[in-house]
């Protein structure tokens, strides 16, 4: 096993809770700790995997009652020493042992640093350690399990595979050129040209399920949008079950956009409210609606919300515009403020409903002669009515989205990395084809075997495990 | 040691990070938490105060790779088996596990529930219990340290003294009572109400102790107030850092209060960015401004805002009324936007600096014969003068309204208990003056007693108990 330098971070959250973790890893970590830890017996003196009690000194001034936990290298989670302090929650305690740790020898941790130093002893590969980010980053059940599959070696046992199918070709190609005198032909070029293309093929499937992966791992999208007074806010509250957002009658209320993450199912869904979209002399507006735009290109559905008491069709320009600009999206339109309508307002000729079954969501619903309306969703969310198909129809939305991802979340890192290996599988391929000497083929191979190498971190160098750890956060 | 039925709660902060705690006591917790996790051994077969490692497990699907750390009874913090999980941080993991637990025979934990138990157990009194409760919530390294003494007994061993001398002196009392036929003085009655005042004086500068110690728990909180348009957003901007309110130059642009947390030294300082004061027809804005007064009765200082370009008296109406209404806070005039003044402008002669050393603070100057102006605070967040000065100012206010809390935080409770075991005190000292018969005083010592006895929950009953521990946080 690898050692390194004392490095010290907090592992938990800040906030006010009843535990926080403080980490220690690494050269004379046990000595580090026992100059702040006063408990019946030393840290150094103890066995690994034991709790041991006492008081946290920093200082002169004892600041907490503790638990050290006490980890002797190989077994830890870095391969190398490690303490951690429980100490009570609240960020001043454990900013305050982290500073005393530091004052006894060790430097603050870099972010992933000490998942950076498992990788490097070989504790787990650079797919497991991207799958711990995963775990602690997700927001949805969904994504949480498939990340936990992933740090079980899920990921790794598919490219082990398709490394050992490439391996065996490279390996046949490599052996015929040793025998290249004798003209002697160990598999047959169209079975080559298959294999290579299989795998070729494999890796595109894994590199395609990047999208789903991102959702499973971020969430679902949704932006909420429409001319000011269109309801949005309501609507984000109703959502959210609480007063999230100031709602009144006023034009243009929402200047700094709202974002909050909410479960539907097993998915998470995040609920970008924006400010009103308006041509506008106000600069606060303008600036929020520059920032709404940025915000949409990240969103999967976009909903624009229609006061219906408008008209129908008040809203149509925008629902265009936006379908023209975020082509990747979907785009629905909302009709919103139903409870406005007069009975006999014609506009929605069977929207109100008399009194039962009728349901407010007929997406599926053909469309009439009428205005143009009889399809969309309809909402009023004084009235609660529509509410629950609004969810319903944002849930199947983000389910379809969602391909299925059984035991890896493929990050942009891996995706580019296999989309690599399949153009160099293509050329492989292409060369075989074209009859070119075995030479090109097995270049193109090692090539390809190079790019898988780099996503579980076979290969790798600082460059690469920088790009890795340095999305992580700090104490992990 | 008294066992309960399983309780279990996540006990570290929500958020993204390295580790979640999950915490598990009572009864049986042991054979419940093997039913979730496997490793090489059973968490039934571990000694107390050791650490395995496995795969927690949850409907037949493996959730994370975990740690468990095993503690037997009475040697836990609840005097309970207690086993804590070590799953990876983030919401996602840490949510599944307590619902694994839950599923095997767990309920979810009441807030303070854990704590509670550990009183119960005698593991710690009432005030080592609320001091967990303030290490938890510190907001500055002044107060933490402050409840690190009072969990280490310092609190406890004040009240112990102070019981001891008035059961000293109810002994006496009562021990005379037994002799009352004979007639015998075992104290003399001015030495005895001496004590007697003597006691009640320390319970009072106890209680005393109340008011600061709140700044110690929670921040000295600062108010920032003013007409609209004043640089109250830049301000606060300025002095955090960053850009937490959208600034424009339009008036009654901060809708919401914003509320942020600052370290100045040792003491934490809240401020409070209010929507601006004006008389407004606008709903929004009054709704706001309903708010800001709400906020600012929890105000130690309030720094009304004046936009100096507007003329240095603008805001006087503001500032007269603020005085009257908060007479508790110290009321404050900030001269802001002076970039804006001329140089020629006479309205603060003083003020505009030749360049050098002229500080814009110039607080203790006394006021010159112009027009009420030169002393105060000036201020000019785009040129960054007058921001050190101001938060020096605000430093100095902040140290000075925490008297010398030594070794306990007196919240509430305490302090209540605190004046009516004084209020009992000088009953029984009036009694002894007025050469009452020894029954009545000892009576009111008696009482005093108890009071003390609450504090510490030597004396105790379901309702103290739930007041103290119902604002814990779960998990504590």
């Amino acid at each position: 096993m690898l050692t390194f330098d004392p490095i010290c971070a907090i592992a938990t959250p800040p906030g006010a809770a009843g535990l926080a973790i403080i980490r220690l890893s690494g050269d004379s970590c046990f000595a580090i700790a026992d100059t702040c830890f006063r408990g019946k017996t030393s840290i150094e003196a103890s066995r690994s995997h034991t709790i041991l009690y006492g008081t946290f000194w920093s200082g002169g001034q004892a600041i907490d009652q503790v638990t050290a936990f006490v980890y002797r290298a190989p077994h830890s989670y870095t391969g190398e020493d490690v303490v951690e302090f429980g100490c009570h929650g609240g960020t001043i305690v454990a900013h305050e042992v982290v500073q005393a740790l530091i004052e006894a020898g060790a430097r603050h941790a870099e972010p992933g640093e000490f998942t950076k130093r498992a990788f490097l002893n070989r504790k787990l590969d650079l797919t497991q350690a991207e799958a711990v980010g995963d775990i602690i980053h997700a927001v949805s059940t969904h994504g949480s399990h498939t990340a936990a599959r992933q740090l079980m070696g899920g990921f790794t046992r598919r490219l082990a595979e398709l490394r050992e199918k490439l391996l065996e070709l490279c390996g046949l190609l490599e052996l015929e050129l040793d025998f290249s005198q004798e003209d002697i032909e160990l598999i047959d070029k169209t079975v080559l040209a298959h294999r290579i293309h299989e795998a070729r093929e494999y890796c595109l499937e894994l590199a395609s399920a990047h999208r789903s992966s991102e959702i499973l791992r971020s969430g679902f999208s949704v932006g909420i949008v429409g001319y000011p007074n269109a309801g949005k806010s309501s609507l984000l509250n109703a959502l959210l079950g609480k007063n999230r957002a100031i709602v009144s009658e006023i034009a243009g209320t929402t200047r700094d956009y709202i974002e909050e993450t909410l479960q539907i199912g097993s998915m998470a869904v995040r609920i970008i409210d924006t400010a009103g979209f308006r041509a506008s002399s106000d600069v606060i507006e303008v600036a929020g609606i520059q920032l709404a735009e940025t915000l949409l290109e990240e969103c999967h559905l976009i909903l624009v919300l229609n006061d219906s008491s408008e008209g129908a069709e008040h809203s149509e320009p925008l629902v265009r515009s936006l379908r023209e600009k975020f082509s990747e999206a979907r785009v629905e339109c909302v009709q919103t403020k139903i409870d406005l309508l007069k009975a006999s307002d014609t506009l929605i000729p069977t929207l109100l409903p008399e009194g039962e079954g009728q349901d407010f969501m007929t997406l599926q619903k053909p469309s009439p002669s009428g205005r143009g309306l009889g399809e969309g969703l309809y909402l009023s969310v004084k009235e609660e009515r529509g509410m629950k198909e609004l969810k319903h129809f944002i849930e199947r939305e983000a389910q379809s989205a969602v391909q299925t991802v059984s035991d890896a979340l493929i990050n942009a890192r891996q995706a580019s990395l296999l989309t690599q290996a399949a153009s160099s599988l293509a050329k492989a391929r292409e060369a075989v084809q074209m009859g070119a000497s075995n030479e090109f083929a097995a270049i193109d191979l090692r090539e390809a075997l190079k790019r898988i190498g780099e996503i579980t971190g076979e290969v790798w160098n600082e460059e690469i495990l920088n790009s890795v750890f340095a999305k992580f956060c700090i104490g992990k």
